[in-house]
């Protein structure tokens, strides 16, 4: 598993991994139909930094790494992870997270924070609280789920000690 | 107390105010030296819609509105608001919140939240407390108070009931 900073070029295997989990709709604040251009501009551009990682040359996964809040909050970053369904149980969210938590406090930020986890979304949940990340806020009925339809957005928070 | 929507010519007025709560930084998420350029674009052109509040033909008050998150999340607005210091005291917050409160369900929105509120700012976790809101979530040290240092942040949260 290969982790390293996104390429100009890496869009190109990024998007398929964006559009599949974009249009579920349940698990990201996308809309289900966001356009290429769009997830680009979302997912590579807004971001301070975009990471792949890969498996025999084949890129399965991506993080981004943004300042959460300006001014008095630029200190708490926040960051997004997608997995490709086809890579999903080999542990790269965790090692994701993790890479992901030595990159903030390299860039220098002290806190890592996630504003919008869809209560369902189990799997991610624990996935975070096993990185160290705890729930500090409870959205009631914040997530349109497309099957469950409103259910609470968790906010998870972790302090990055220095 | 006159509650309209924002004009184009309205942010010269709106500016001052801007500037003064923005270099404060106790407050707002902005940087302290935020550029008039950049104040337009945050306040103005990136929300919704944008409000301003007249006292005798003077601009003394403004707020805007806007979805919080995309998507799944569409139904959940965010807004902000900022009174003179020239004009405090005269309930000019609580009837921007309320004017507020009427205007997203009018846009059709369910819910609405404000993702960091400084713990320090008593009278605005006390106001919209009055207006409807709740404590739903606290962020340990997540806002870098000018005289405090790192102060919790506070989200909070309101179903508007539709």
């Amino acid at each position: 598993m290969l982790i390293q900073e996104a390429t100009s070029s890496d869009f190109e295997e990024v998007w398929p991994i964006f559009r599949e989990i974009a249009s579920a709709g349940d698990t990201y604040a996308y809309p289900r139909n966001t356009s290429r251009e769009e997830a680009e501009r979302l997912w590579i551009h807004v971001p301070r930094r975009t990471f792949v990682v890969e498996i025999d040359g084949r890129i399965v996964g991506t993080y981004y790494i943004k300042t959460n809040q300006d001014g008095p909050g630029n200190h708490v970053c926040n960051c997004g992870y997608m997995v490709s369904s086809s890579a999903r149980g080999k542990g790269i969210a965790t090692a994701l997270c993790e890479h992901s938590q030595k990159m903030a406090v390299e860039l220098g930020y002290k806190a890592m924070q996630f504003n919008f986890v869809a209560s369902t979304n189990d799997g991610a949940v624990r996935l975070w609280q096993k990185t160290g990340f705890y729930v500090t806020g409870r959205l009631p009925r914040a997530f349109n789920h497309p099957v469950k339809g409103y259910v609470d957005a968790l906010v998870m928070y972790k302090w990055l000690g220095t």
